[in-house]
């Protein structure tokens, strides 16, 4: 389904001849360039790389690659990774009660326009069952109070562990995550957040923005951090609104907003395009 | 060289029929509405509507407007305020050291765009002078001290009341007002920050928002209250930007904005379309 | 479900006197005016209004509504009609194979953000059929040929007619529609058309775009008329593009403008919001 | 003025290994490549290419570079230029009786925002001088009729030969230029029309616009090629507009579009970001 490419990420130090010794390290074993985009942070002198290989005729491929690469990444000291484009992404989505996101994520998703494999469907209310499972995806009703908090995040991981989920979308889920939770899917949780952060972090956004009587609202995909509504962005839209339009219309309005910028964010996740350095992102369109 | 017309702004508890009293009082005097526009803020039910009545046959004037109109106005407790489009309104330029805003005022104000008196530009700092007064516009030097903030406050407010400003812009002006300049000018002092309000409010927000990594950038006209960046905002846009964009980038990419958001915020000032209730504002299109 | 309003739209040659007329007699009614926004095209002094009163307490329905009001209509020769906000709509829509706004419309509709009676979903192909019925909605698959084109036709007409369909939308209906289907339905056909009209007209506008090159693409709804793509335009929206974007990623980066841009119009069509005058709209926020 | 820097832009047939070569060389001539980016065109098999390495301690400069780089020029088939950020481009303005974009170019040019010589400001009217003569640079009032249209066109060449200008803005010139003119100053013709092209070519786009009642109004920036509004785009915006707009608000509108893009435009031609191909433009931002 994916084209064969094998997707390289590089993060080092800034210096002379980076571009030329991955360039030829890749010619050196036949590999096709065939898209590369590189960013250099002159502030803290960090280059970042992304390249993107056409594994046919590329000689090296998932089992042999960090053999041959390690030797290059260690004498430039770099952090890298690698994806190979077939080896398809596992995705799990969190959700409360809105669909708005979840519908928009589960029709690019069987339509092929986000490739990845979707494994589950988690939410902590039973309403979404039925939409869910008529796209053919399990739908799994883990249900929380104050009390259960800690068993239902427990039953959660879980449930990813078994689906091997590689990364979640919180699709306007309602909770709060552990510490630990959010350390071990470092840059893996993707969030949605109703307004462009860093205005209006926390509870009800558009009754914020409303209140403050904004002429823009926006949303903010992020992922997620210790701090809330604080990880690094990955991506933000606005849209214009004005007086006539209550807290119902900014809510209508933002849907949309929510919807876009989430599937953007999920789209440049799989598609391998973003680093994260100092809780901010590379991002290379 | 502005049609005559005038222009009738009313703010007043919602109440069956102000429309029909509205309209039945001007065309009780011959008047011709050429433009109208209402709103009904619901959450506090509160009504508010511009009329713009040709002035062309209308019997009413700026003399006797007011004695016909105050009955009316009483009975459906309104605060109100009539402007005749042809008393071209008196507008100052508090400026600093750039001048990107002001050389876009001064091009609007030039070419007929803004249809307003341009008084004076003031500056703390004598740099723009050659700029202003190759318009022809008076340049006013003040310039100011940590010990002399009140003396110069007080040489910007006579200048003011010299040249008999209808109303301020603050074209990237960065000294702080006082609070009783503040009062004295209360919905006249139309101020630009470089962020998308509330988020960066204060000082260097282009930094603020480098440093946080968001993926737009905004600008906020606003009408200036004692809290600072926090009075009513009349207009706001954003633009994307990406990791790429250092901050002289949004430095850069901001300048256009703030150009095109003040001068915006100044327009619908001069046409008399903002309302304010709330420290919010009404802004008629 | 809806609000219990009138919503009242009259164009009528400019004169003195309509907005006072218009008022008072709602106010003989015991009418309460909720939100009212006129245009004058000075051009052709033409007056457009747009009136919508609380029918609560209206002594006005919609059985004597046209008996009141006709004497006023024809001292202003007024074209007007009146709609009652609870009498909902009942909608159709044509499709062929492409999905997008189709589900989109169907999320909206489901979720009460679209308030009409979706009384079928008719395509020429059955590839849709399980989407529309998991929404609990009729599926029609009245399939075409170039020699079946006439007779397919009038099924289609047959079938909105024994739903009682009040107006159609084309969400990417691949065929074209008869003079007269066209006539017959003035100003209920929305089209969706995948460029920033009148740019790209015809067949393949994404192909159009990618060949000329532009920064920019767009998506345009109109009403259709019997000129192709040359109806009075309802919403249009942009989306910018670079040389990276291949036809393919035309066609994603479109989709998302498609179904925003439709789903606008619809919404616009629904409330009573346009008013059509010499091909163009006149589209009341 | 400008940080050292040396652009080198190339495109050639795709194949294998033009990265590393490209990569290799400068290192080979110890230049630190600062910036690179490319983009492979799939249909025609087309590869592009802009390098930006740092001049200091780069072994090669203006006299040597292309000795040392043909031979691998030739053996990629290479179309290439370099430009040396410190030789600073000569920018010419050619610009009738609208001052917008010309005041917009001007201010950026003084405040060093757009890095030329600005050698002259010519126009075929004589009411501009004092504006421009204000910054400091020569105005050339050359008149023109039907009549003296040849000789005009041959006056204006040989003032732009003689003030050794490398490049050309229309800065709204209303004079249609010979193909002679054109091809001879290829790539180096910088126009900005104000619609988003193609809709709305030729004379008067915004009555056209007008006319046709669009909701997004627009401005393209291009090359200028023998065929009228049809060579390569460079920068497009939009902005929303609605059916309140006359055509007077239009063109006051379209002013903020057409000062953006063109000097968004000229921005991308002075920093060597542009490549054409296909009268396609490949922007490297």
């Amino acid at each position: 389904m994916n084209p064969s490419t094998a997707r390289l990420l590089i993060s080092c130090p800034d210096q002379r001849g980076i571009v030329a010794a991955v360039a030829n390290f890749i010619a050196q074993y036949d590999g096709n360039i065939l898209d590369a985009d590189q960013h250099t942070d002159r502030d803290h002198a960090e280059f970042f790389m992304r390249v993107e290989i056409d594994a046919e005729g590329f000689l090296l491929n998932a089992a042999n690659f960090a053999g041959a690469w390690q030797p290059l990444a260690d004498k430039f000291r770099m952090r890298w990774y690698v994806h190979w484009a077939h080896d398809t992404r596992r995705m799990a989505i969190l959700v409360s009660r809105m669909s708005h996101c979840l519908n928009d994520l589960l029709w690019r998703w069987k339509h092929g326009e986000l490739r990845v494999e979707l494994v589950a469907v988690i939410s902590n209310h039973p309403d979404l069952r039925e939409t869910v499972e008529s796209f053919g995806v399990p739908y799994e009703h883990l249900p929380v109070t104050s009390a259960t908090k800690d068993d239902q995040e427990r039953a959660v991981r879980a449930l990813l562990e078994r689906t091997g989920a590689d990364f979640v979308v919180l699709a306007r889920y309602m909770q709060i995550l552990s510490p630990t939770f959010v350390a071990d899917y470092r840059n893996r949780l993707i969030n949605i957040h109703h307004s462009f952060l860093p205005a209006f972090a926390g509870a009800r956004p558009y009754h914020q923005a409303h209140e403050r009587g904004v002429k823009i609202i926006g949303a903010t995909s992020h992922y997620v951090t210790d701090v809330l509504d604080d990880g690094p962005i990955i991506a933000q839209q606005t849209l214009p609104v004005d007086h006539r339009d209550g807290v119902d219309d900014l809510v209508r309005k933002g849907r949309d907003l929510e919807r876009l910028v989430l599937a953007e964010a999920v789209r440049l996740h799989v598609e391998d395009r973003i680093l994260v350095a100092r809780n901010k992102t590379v991002v290379f369109q």
